[in-house]
């Protein structure tokens, strides 16, 4: 299939199946119907020839690359409850990418396949409450002592997006040194009915979009059997960056066109209101929202794309992709920002569907790294460049 | 009572009594018992010698003036049910305001001794939904036309904050020109359970701290006799500004507090987390987020007291206020930001207080006038001023 | 040759040969020796083989298409003489991708190959003094009038840049219509030494880079042949749009080369002196600062690229054109102005060359249109896009 | 003489005295006739009867205070010569407040009363080339080692303002720990013409309007007898404070007249220009600009009042300085680059004042502490008032 056919097929079952959804909802997709309503929209997504844009050919995905994806991916953010619907939404979204890279052949069967056809969901646990892993994961404290067989798991995590519901977690785990040190860390792949993990309550977040919240994970004594290391022992802050590249340029894919929306519900409104002997869309200082709109997509955009041309190439990207995430984070959320300020009392109410997606921007600006984050590490890589690899 | 120790009480009764309500609920004032809660706080709030600190002496109230009440306003918003606790929330405060300006011996024993004695609540009726008046107040659509012995009123009012609950009105309607010319309103005292008043659904906004909601009010054949006419017929917008530029400056000290809440909650947080080897408010990114705060509440605060000194002394101000608001509605929206950007992920959740603040600080910058319209009105001022009168 | 090699070389030229008188006359031009110099370099830049990177390949050049020669032409604009030294500062660059659309065959000869080889240089005179044509073109006031064999120009132009020392003006004159209503201009080709025509004064602007400055034209009953008519009569916009999609595209590049070196020094000398304990490219502000340059020049390389992909295929591409320009104007000035401040005291002096290239990207935010002409030109356009073409 | 008297005196005697050779001369005031142009425009104030507002009036000033002085300094600040005009620029009116502050008697015989009658001119020598005292003062290199009689002097100093022709020098020195370490400056007075001394080469920085220069000062074996030592041994450091808090105020009022004047030219050019079928001052995005200068000109005002009113009340106020300086040195410079944009190409070139205005401001947030170095000492302070006197 063409990939702008793709598009076109994409924009069309969004704007006519689940947007009505999302807006009747005002962006709850728990309160929507939650995995019954997933699965219903993915049924419809197969029929549609759109379900699994990135998953891989052999799991009945479209396989599409980085640089192929970014327009579905967009399409299909222009609703909140999208993402869901076609089967690229986060987490599980980079698991598979991540499953795909580096998992084992028994370990595709077992959770990649089931996963990859939408038949389960996932979690991916890494985050934990302070002084826990988190903007910095070297903190990790969740550890994992060999045992016969296998592994033995403790540890509490935070903030685990999808966790409840998922069938199973891939858990980070610290299997050498100590919290406050580099490496050390493993992923391991649990069934969520392993003994020991124990998904507890939502963390009550702004954001309403994500499938299973963002949930507390408790681990005790959760025995994970060797079979069930994801690559190798203390691989797994590489491992991380493996998935969590590729998957901050997902999240701006995804992100991108639910600010595109939130702006052009903003320009149609001022389009259709009059004030001071003008439309709105006439006024100077509204045009200059329009235009820093525009400007702030087109970059997001353009600095996406650099990312993606590299992640194709083979390339980690670790520069594209910071400076792809960080100008993002920020410009998609004031685009969202500006589209609240043009329609005035409307914009900050749920008659118009903007302020939801800015409850779900702002957010992003933390999510998989706060811009400050990002910000020390470029510099710290400009400094490398620029002065020499030893400075 | 000396200034000090009125804010020392304010302080001491908003930490002990009311942020624990307030925090209980998530700032959602309706959820924690509406008006049953505002009449039980405010009975507290009376024992302990803090009722209305702007509310006219005669009325049980400390008479403060502007200067006076912006410290305690800011003690009490650092709560969001501060306000309504002390019997200085919005809108009944700025009524309060209009009614002793303007109001009539026999108006003011009917609508303002009880309104000033929070035995009742009240709310103002200008704004309409589009094309009537709201950013441009000149496309004013209600009408009041003569009928024998008063006024009949038709109209269609929205966003009208307190209107569930309210036990009186002050509406504008037109009673000369038409929408799209200035002049011809005129205000109008009456009784929500006049004949033809119907208080529709709330507007679903991000806010949730304001009693009685944002509410549609519809107006159907209402008459109002000629006693209740609010001033003189066809003096609307200059009333209008009489309760405005006061009414303006208060909210920014009742937002203060919010923000400057918000700003304290963070530092305490980045004190007490460790990243990177150092505490996080050793972090020069974190500081300059500090930092930033800093600049933002101390500037908001500067031109607050400038305007105050102003309308103290008897001067419309509409420069001093205009700057004030504009400034404040988006330095203190930002001070926020910075807070929950401070904290991540625990800032983008309701485990902190700082995003209910967020979510009440956004509108700030579009209720009382829009951004975009006080900065036209101070451009068009700056410009008589510098290039003539004429020009 | 190669793209890679032609960088290389280019670089390697720049820091050897060009950097350094640059830097002696803190890019002066005109004191570093003005069309001397600029023969000199041209003709060793001719020796190493980078002479022309855009110039067709029948005059020597080397015929690079848009997105061909942006890094080269960001390689050279990495110092202020650099465009000169190579043949692709404005505005003979974009004159010459002009008459290389638009020239008859009898131009091309006279006008377009002397100036592609370097032999002469050229000036486009479209802008007038108020208020007469600057940001909007269609006030245009001088005037073409129909005589026997030809046309007769009168009217005065201003900051016409690169004057002093043009061998041949492209006149932008008004042919029909009235000031203030769009259409009705043509471009005329003359020679420098046509009688009327008198170079004025330099206006003294921040920017010392360009070879000829920016001048004050008078033309009085210029005499120009029908022959010397660029293109068609009543023509001259759609033809200026031709010049200045391009140019605007090149002046990016150029700049951004620019930006880059003052970043480039501001990081080397933030690692090179300490305060605080650490060095400063180690302090949390001043990593923000080399972050933020960081991703301002990724973004505007980035948009600079969309848009050079679709002039190269054809496109008019006014759109991505205006966010490029409208970004990079504000943005490398960004760049420059925080390097400025990472080197505090030196950076504000001649000591280092920031303050020198701060000077020269000030005025890009004007010159070419600016950043509000733009915005309103990219409003326009968002408008009908997403609100219909008759919107 | 009344306040009010006083400021439309200044007003009158700037604009018809002042103004016309600043504008001459560009801003250049070293071009303008240095000296000998301050010498005659102090004797002029002098009989204006504005000359030495803050002078103690046993010197033949006003002896204004902190408060009083802002409207004048201001006012003086309208042209960039006026500081010089009326004897209170920089670093003379800093050295006139220290000394009248710690000066032994002696001391202010032979120092303070020539100094303060404008027979002299004086520098503060403090700031070092790297790796020296810049904004880490603790990086004090210079030593002072005592010998019989008093102290000797080795080291260099570095943008020393107003060297060249200074009558003598207050020199920062260390006389106990080590480069790095706190405590152990003193402060030294010294003739000009003190062996040793040597004034070097003038720092070529953007800004022209300081008496002087910004020089390098070389200091080879200075002797400074026991009587000259200002203040205590081993109270720099603390004496600075006493200079500097106030100091960084009259600098905002200076640049505040400054910034003012970018402004209204910036009006007035916008009232009297049309495009797009409008004044150029009636555009939305013009009009933006114009109610950003207002707000950021009155918020500059703002904070800085709230710090003089401190200051006058005898606290050192440090937080209310140091924010008033850091939104000052941002905010005003924001004020000149937009009155440069409003204006367009007239904005850049020296046709209008705004280029040189613009020239002298941005330096300002390097001078006297970059924002950097206040924004960290802001966020030191809030944490402890916040967080208590021990985070």
């Amino acid at each position: 299939m063409s990939s702008r056919h793709l598009i076109d097929l994409t924009n069309t079952f969004i704007r006519s199946r689940v947007l009505p959804i999302d807006d009747e909802f005002d962006g709850d997709i728990t309160a929507a119907g939650g995995d019954a309503l997933r699965i219903e929209l993915q049924a419809e997504a197969r029929d549609a020839g759109i379900f699994g844009p990135q998953v891989p050919v052999e799991y009945g995905g479209h396989g599409l690359n980085m640089c192929e994806r970014a327009p579905i991916f967009e399409a299909a953010g222009y609703s909140l409850f999208g993402p869901a619907a076609l089967h690229l939404a986060a987490p599980d979204e980079g698991n598979i990418h991540l499953l795909d890279q580096v998992g084992s052949p028994e370990q595709r069967d077992r959770f990649l396949a089931p996963l990859a056809r939408a038949e389960m969901r996932s979690a991916f646990a890494m985050t934990e409450p302070a002084p826990g892993a988190g903007s910095d994961p070297t903190l990790l404290r969740t550890r994992a002592d060999r045992v016969a067989g296998g592994w033995r798991l403790n540890g509490m995590k935070s903030f685990i997006t999808g966790a409840d519901g998922a069938s199973f977690f891939i858990i980070m785990a610290r299997t050498s040194g100590e919290p406050g040190t580099p490496g050390g860390a493993t992923m391991f792949l649990s069934p969520a009915t392993a003994p020991g993990i124990k998904v507890g309550q939502h963390i009550p977040t702004m954001d309403r979009s994500m499938l299973g919240g963002h949930c507390e994970v408790s681990l005790e004594d959760v025995f994970v059997p060797e079979d069930q290391v994801l690559g190798g022992v203390d691989e797994g802050f590489r491992y991380a960056q493996v998935r969590l590249g590729p998957a901050r340029m997902t999240h701006v894919m995804r992100w991108l066109g639910a600010a595109r929306r939130a702006h052009e519900v903003a320009v149609t409104s001022a389009v259709n209101r009059r004030a001071f002997g003008s439309r709105l869309s006439d006024l100077g200082m509204v045009q200059q929202m329009i235009a820093d709109n525009e400007i702030d997509l087109a970059a997001t955009r353009a600095l996406l794309m650099v990312a993606c041309h590299e992640l194709d190439a083979g390339e980690r990207a670790p520069m594209s992709t910071a400076i792809a995430k960080t100008f993002a984070g920020e410009a998609l959320h004031r685009v969202a920002d500006r589209a609240m300020q043009m329609c005035g009392g409307l914009g900050v109410s749920s008659s118009l569907p903007i302020a939801k997606i800015e409850r779900e921007l702002r957010p992003f600006r933390v999510y998989d790294g706060p811009s400050e984050v990002h910000r020390w590490s470029i510099a710290r890589r400009a400094v490398r460049a620029i002065a020499g690899p030893h400075s």
